[in-house]
């Protein structure tokens, strides 16, 4: 084990939770984590798996007891095979995202799923928590790229299930079960993927949106006029347009901000595979339909590749840089039947408003999934210690206004420890009860990553 | 109880099961099927869940004790919801796969699950077996079709997970587990299912292809040339194109079977939202440039919707037809990773015909998912009694075949009682153990759909 090794594996990337271990493991194949396993449950010692560290929940960071052993699957860093015919690409958990990427992208395949932590996120962290992304509009989250994995149960043993197929009835879908499951369930050790062809031609446009309501008119339009070939669809709120304008300039916006204009911005990619003229074409028509109805104010569309990345620059940096010097935020990663999203956020705007004066939202995220990045800011003028008062209730808000809408608390980074405590304010009992009840059918001792996703 | 209900409830569409039963119950609601299963739960009474009763391995046929009550879903019949800005369908299990498929064309909206037996299956068989069929290939299997469900459990308590959400990572992914269980699980009662624009424009073709090797290259091709535009890709074997000729000649074959030269037809389908002229060109691209390095020697591009049925019929019903005029055969529905596609053809070819001389290997499916159905026919000139002999020997070179490639024997029709048996000779034993572990917890009685799945 490298020195420092120890000390990174026990706080998480945010710095909100810290623990202690009695050890960090680094095996460096599947046979080491089942052997590893294997000790470890005969001697009845939990264990947190842990891949990148980059985890916004603290599903890898282990409990202040110090009983815990941290299981690192940095070392289990192999592709071990490319299928071109199936396009299928077979790896182990510790590959990084991006490593994953450009390996398919050397083959000239796409592996779609897309972080801005994929230069230091694993594969098998991504598995371990159903990673969204930008990309799942087409393409679906981490469970949906997935054919097969390879398991190591709570006792130790190892599952082959790392099947490259793409129909396969034969018996109950551990696989899904297991993915997403944070490590509770399992350890997932590899995984064979599905690739998908290089799109040709690549769009980018970003567009001057009048309201929320505007916002999901204009995607009914996007799905209708693109389909599959809309990848993204990526939304930002007046205030969130107007901090990256203030505190983050470098990141410089195609259009001038002003949070009192109701003007929301929104990023659309489509992918083709056919010619170039054609995709210009039905972007233009759709756009200048969307003008004409009185949807869209107006719309620049990237004319190189330059452009294009400073249009995703903004959307996967600038926000959240502007974020970070505005000081920290209640952040609230949530899903909506698309549908409800209107009167989510003009309701939950005004309830905030209303309870909290001066409080600030900004909103942004994959509208096209339903998956909204809900982060509050403080009022202006006060000091980081308004949380200690009022952090409580502010999540109380979101949560239940996403909750009364059929929504979910946890749309892409999973539950953790930020949320298995609260999860049963707004889960049936009887789902909970059923997931205790697969937890104790599948880690009977409760070794595997205690206290994430379920509360004890 | 309609008079006639329970003599066509105790057996399977193809009879090859019979069963007996106390009584097929009919409840009306949700809420009369969990009251049903409260009963019959209290009374520890095994309970046989049915839909369509369409299935092909006997999975809603109870066993010959006639201790098991049938539970139709028949008339949960209700189109409960249809959102359209969220793009989804709610309604209950016994709505028929085709009435969901108008419901949502109605409102210019596709759910792309097609069977052939949609007019008589129900959306809760398709789920209790996560059917497949002819757009997988684009949309995926009915689980990726699914974003909740609601399902009474073992105990008949009510769970309702009818999210109409593309993200959700708060928890377990039971939904997926209770998807494709048979009705071992629990007992899925109502669904929330993805809706997907209507395509502008269809183009279907069939190709002649050199050889199977030739098949999987222009599949490559396809996907490269059409990327999510590319919804079908069918193929057919030359024995069974021969088939057709002799047995269904009302079925209008576009080109001349010679079951001798290694021809074998594709239908290529693909949808797009683009301008027809576009989509023609593309498809006249792709298969200009497969004649030109000699992969494809012909090909005729449907003109009519007339045309296009025409040739959807040669799939979707000659191949059935002509098959039954010949007499019954031993069908395999395999799944192989596609890239083994070839080997396997020509191998189980080559030892089927070794080992049983004269027999008739037909072989069609979804080549684009690794889904084949291989159909093996007795020799011309023996009678019925052939397979008595030979039966269980001819299935067991399939499936080894099959195995020894990383494919499954079950890929788009369930296990049911057809396969229970044989499962733990192609599935590691620990897969079954954990599947034994997850049938404990849900269902510690074991009264729901007993030895289906999982043998007894």
């Amino acid at each position: 084990m490298p020195g420092d090794a120890a000390p990174a594996a026990l706080v998480d990337m945010l710095q909100q939770y810290r623990g202690r271990a009695r050890a960090v493991v680094r095996p460096g194949s599947t046979a080491e984590v089942a052997a590893v396993v294997r000790l470890l449950h005969r001697h009845r010692v939990p264990i947190v798996p842990q891949g990148g560290n980059t985890g916004l929940a603290g599903g890898a960071t282990p409990d202040a007891s110090g009983e815990a052993v941290v299981l690192s699957l940095a070392r289990l860093d192999r592709i071990r095979a490319i299928d071109l015919d199936n396009d299928t690409l077979t790896l182990e958990a510790g590959v990084l995202l991006d490593a994953a990427r450009e390996a398919a992208q050397r083959e000239g395949r796409l592996f779609p799923l897309s972080l801005p932590s994929g230069g230091s996120c694993t594969v098998g962290g991504n598995l371990a928590t159903n990673a969204g992304g930008t990309q799942v509009l087409r393409f679906g989250n981490t469970r949906a790229l997935t054919l097969g994995i390879e398991v190591v149960t709570a006792e130790g043993e190892v599952w082959d299930g790392l099947r490259g197929l793409r129909k396969d009835n034969a018996g109950y879908d551990l696989r899904d079960l297991y993915i997403g499951s944070e490590g509770t369930l399992g350890i997932i050790t590899a995984a064979t993927l599905k690739l998908f062809p290089l799109p040709a031609v690549l769009q980018t446009a970003i567009l001057r949106v009048r309201g929320i309501a505007g916002v999901i008119a204009l995607l009914r339009r996007a799905r209708q006029g693109f389909g599959a070939s809309l990848t993204g669809f990526e939304i930002m709120s007046p205030t969130i347009w107007q901090l990256v304008a203030t505190h983050a300039p470098e990141y410089r916006l195609p259009f001038p901000a002003d949070e009192h204009d109701d003007v929301w911005h929104v990023l659309i990619e489509t992918a083709d595979e056919g010619r170039e003229a054609e995709a210009r074409d039905r972007l233009a028509e759709v756009i200048v339909a969307a003008v004409d109805d009185g949807l869209v104010d107006d719309a620049v569309v990237a004319e190189s590749l330059a452009q294009r990345q400073a249009f995703w620059r903004i959307r996967e940096h600038g926000l959240g840089e502007a974020q970070r010097r505005d000081g920290w935020n209640a952040k609230h990663d949530v899903s909506l039947p698309i549908s409800r999203i209107p009167d989510f956020v003009a309701e939950t705007g005004a309830a905030l408003a209303a309870a909290f004066p001066g409080i600030r939202l900004f909103v942004h995220g994959h509208a096209g999934d339903g998956n909204l990045h809900v982060h509050v800011a403080r009022p202006l003028g006060t000091g980081p210690e308004y949380w200690q008062t009022h952090e409580t209730a502010v999540r109380a808000l979101v949560q239940r206004a996403v909750a009364e809408r059929g929504g979910s608390i946890c749309a892409e980074h999973g539950v953790g420890q930020l949320k298995a405590g609260v999860l049963h304010e707004y889960k049936p009992a009887l789902e909970l009860a059923l997931m205790r009840r697969i937890k104790a059918a599948l880690d009977p001792h409760g070794l595997l990553n205690p206290g994430k996703v379920l509360a004890r």
